[in-house]
């Protein structure tokens, strides 16, 4: 019986700067020893940051990569770490996995099971498992979706040379419930296969995408005996007695979120990570007093703090009075500044402008889009002057629809609540009211029938049916990739659901030229989402 | 020795459009029968259009191909029909085509190699070659790559069978000098396997994509025997004598293209056919007196005819008298509508209302910026108005530095020379004077110094390296992939290209929002170009 302490990295890497992750990785090395750690473990390509895309096409990158690999195994004493990164053989690229003691890269293991054929597009499967010796436990690193299919290499390998521990390094990004399934996975994994499952994976938010850490830790009986926070950085160092059925030492344990917190939690640290790691300080949010963009910059004022959120009120002749004050209410709530700039005026010279090529004074979807295009450049104007960036307030229902004016709402650089449904924008301020335990969001805001107030008495549901009928169709249809004829028989009214699928196609083209969003759900309208725009199938 | 004539359909279908796609099949195939032909074959996925990407999840986008494709079938009669269709096994997809006679499906063929990880994304490679008889001819069908790699199964199957002509169903789009790859490993292919190689290729723009046609055959000893025109419809016919070394008949050969020739018309036709498959008649251009402009209305002029296409000039007082002038000269030259709007009195508004935040006096790139997204909004009204497509103007040296409005230049839905340098633009603009056979771009765009005309006396140069050095900068690192030591290397200024090098890294996230263009190059900055927005790695 031996005893292993165990500590995973769950680390917030930068794509691409090296530096800065080197760093970071080697001040992780050193608090675990100072913990007495024997082992430390980083995530699933932690070295260079995930997923690199098309770097990993240059040379030069995996060259850098294994050079700053070089660097940091030298420094390696007195522990063994194990780091995720991109190895090539000159030939091929692998996701790939060092093991290093005392200045040396001691083994290499490349990743077997490639999840997609992203994956596929860059990386080289690996073929051989690895084991290494720790005290008197056998241990067997893995990458990622290795652990996912029962009964293949890496699985027979662990259960031949009787391993104690099989260490994952992942880089898995969240969606709701994501975390559940991965659990689930790793228990029947460790249970199967009678072995410590150690999971390590990565955090931090990289374009649309935010890994959600929960790094944990499985004992043979499906126990999870250790298990790191959600969405933030965090040395988990756990005990384990190997040989024997269950940890005896005491772990840290987490606590679990719920779906709406996860979401929350995944919007915050998504925002920031996209504003600085790009190096900007301050976002500029355009506030309507509607739902969206006070949730959006409640957000923004959890991840970058009040000083850093401007929001611009734009106030035009359909403006109400009342969504005036509560954008003026919400920017007092949050504490932040408010900058006020009607449009009326600007608004009228474009009129008058306008009026050589048609007829201004019958009101059509050219007045509407105008004012919302008037604005976005306002945002703009002061993004381009002082280096603000614009975080943009549309949600996943309008994104899908083409509820929303190109180049005018959508004019902004990070979309933090794109991939969220409106219906789930609504629960979110409900939840950011409770977790401030006082008003943010004003109840009014929240009560209001949702009115995008382009023209006179204009509400939402002139256009669209009531969000809770819509987002159920989009889930159904987005989400689920079911047909029209599906979702019909689900006992949805056959012109709505035609009517939805029908803007859905429709407004492909607006959907790729709006700013980059978080995603959230198993399907969001990125990566996930290919479809021409060009196209005539509507189904 | 037995006579077969070959009928190539190289047809342009519409993506989704089954009805359109169905009566355009059925037409071809009667076409060929009254002109006597054997056989008539179809290209690649031509039944549903190409690419379909997440459309081929959909099973019903499934169902529907093969409801349709037993409808053609039903009406084939004294011909033998060939056609290229999704199929799905109910469990996988397959790059299929059908071997149509008599009414009935005789067989049916899977594409054995699949193009590239896209592929692999929704399609399963088919096993089994196939053959089929026709008169004294053995013929064996394949499709796009099936070709491509000496000594695959495919080939080792034509060769034993000793197969007189293999069939090679393709959808291959255009870049520049694609035409002659193709050519060259089907000659390759046909002499090894001494076989007739019969190629067929699809016609038509799809999004970002241009199929470019140009089916040919190849006889066994390497001759081109038949070659349809590039870039529009044809019903190739052309009579083989198996058994001996060539064709005896006459056959069609189309004149051949320079690469400035091929890229005019990739440019024609891939305009005109994502305006009107996307139910779009008309288009608006922004017409600034400068050369990009200039050459998109010329090229949209010769897609859809003069009466569709409306200039815009939008004067401010940074306007030139003589790009002025230029814009109405052009406008005249072409024979098109030009709208004159004036953006000062917008501009000045703008700038009364951003006193309150900033001092608008001191001229910035905010000003800058707002003049362009002046103009884009007048060109979104009208088009919004009317139900004009917005063309718009930056070429791929603007689009790879980022030397563009984002809202502004940029807004509009398709960008016609997006993956055309700017060097090649001024060669498109005297090859368009040269097929006008007059000036139709007038001598001073084509002269001056180009200019954004945003600030007093301004000049590209001095912001970017000459348009030659950075053609070549952007070449070297975008199609050939090199870093910046290696370019630096070729003998290029180090700052210079560090400049450039970092100019394209940070404007990620503007062609992230940019409208789709079409593609020219080997790799244009589309689905070929997949980088990270958050990114430090900066060579």
């Amino acid at each position: 019986m031996s005893t292993i302490r165990i500590a995973q990295a769950q680390i917030n890497p930068i794509l691409g700067d090296f530096e800065y992750n080197k760093k970071k990785i080697l001040k992780y090395i050193e608090i675990a020893r100072e913990k007495d750690a024997d082992i430390v473990i980083f995530p699933e390509l932690s070295l260079c940051g995930c997923p690199p895309e098309d770097l990993l096409l240059k040379p030069g990158f995996l060259e850098t990569s294994r050079k700053f690999l070089d660097e940091i195994s030298k420094k390696v004493s007195g522990i063994v770490a194990i780091i995720g990164y991109p190895d090539t053989d000159g030939k091929n690229v692998y996701d790939a996995l060092a093991v290093i003691q005392e200045g040396n890269i001691k083994g290499k293991y490349y990743k077997i099971e490639l999840q997609d054929f992203e994956e596929r597009r860059y990386f080289k499967e690996g073929k051989e498992p690895f084991s290494l010796k720790l005290k008197e436990a056998l241990i067997v690193p893995s990458i990622g979706k290795d652990i996912w299919i029962e009964g293949n290499v890496l699985e027979d390998f662990a259960r031949k040379i009787r391993a104690d521990i099989v260490l994952n390094l992942s880089s898995s990004p969240f969606h709701i419930k994501k975390f559940q399934v991965r659990i689930k996975v790793a228990q029947r994994f460790a249970k199967r296969s009678e072995v410590f499952l150690v999971y390590t994976n990565l955090v931090g938010g990289q374009d649309e995408l935010v890994f959600d850490g929960g790094s944990f830790i499985v004992s043979p009986d499906g126990n999870i005996i250790a298990c790191a926070k959600r969405f933030s950085e965090q040395l988990l160092v756990t005990d384990i007695k190997v040989k024997e059925e269950k940890s005896l030492e005491e772990t840290y344990i987490a606590e679990s979120l719920s779906p709406l917190e996860e979401v929350y939690n995944a919007l915050v640290i998504g925002t920031r990570d996209y504003v600085n790691k790009n190096g900007f300080e301050k976002v500029l949010i355009g506030l309507s007093g509607g739902i969206d963009s006070s949730v959006v910059a409640a957000i923004a004022v959890d991840a970058l703090g009040r000083e850093n959120v401007i929001g611009v009120t734009m106030p035009s002749r359909f403006t109400s009075s009342e969504t005036l004050n509560d954008a003026e209410r919400l920017a007092k709530n949050l504490g932040i500044r408010l900058i006020k700039l009607p449009i009326e005026p600007i608004y009228e010279t474009y009129l008058k402008i306008l009026e050589k090529v048609f007829d201004t004074s019958e009101h059509t979807v050219a007045h509407e889009n105008l004012q919302a295009r008037i604005r976005g450049n306002l945002l703009m104007a002061i993004s381009n002057r002082f280096g603000y960036l614009v975080l943009t307030t549309g949600n996943k229902s309008e994104t899908a629809v083409g509820y929303c004016t190109l180049y005018g709402d959508t004019a902004g650089g990070f979309a933090p609540i794109k991939d969220v449904p409106k219906t789930m924008v609504y629960e979110l301020a409900r939840y950011i009211n409770s977790i401030w335990a006082k008003e943010i969001i004003p109840e009014s805001v929240i009560k209001r029938d949702p009115t995008a107030e382009l023209r006179p008495n204009q509400k939402d549901e002139d256009t669209l049916p009531p969000y809770p009928v819509l987002d159920r169709i989009i889930h159904e249809y987005v989400e689920e990739n079911k047909e029209v004829e599906e979702i019909i028989e689900e006992g949805f009214e056959p012109d709505v659901v035609k009517d939805v699928i029908r803007m859905i196609k429709r407004s492909e083209y607006k959907r790729r030229q709006s700013p980059p969003g978080i995603k959230i759900t198993a399907k969001s309208f990125g990566k996930d989402w290919r479809f021409p725009i060009t196209n005539r199938y509507m189904k």
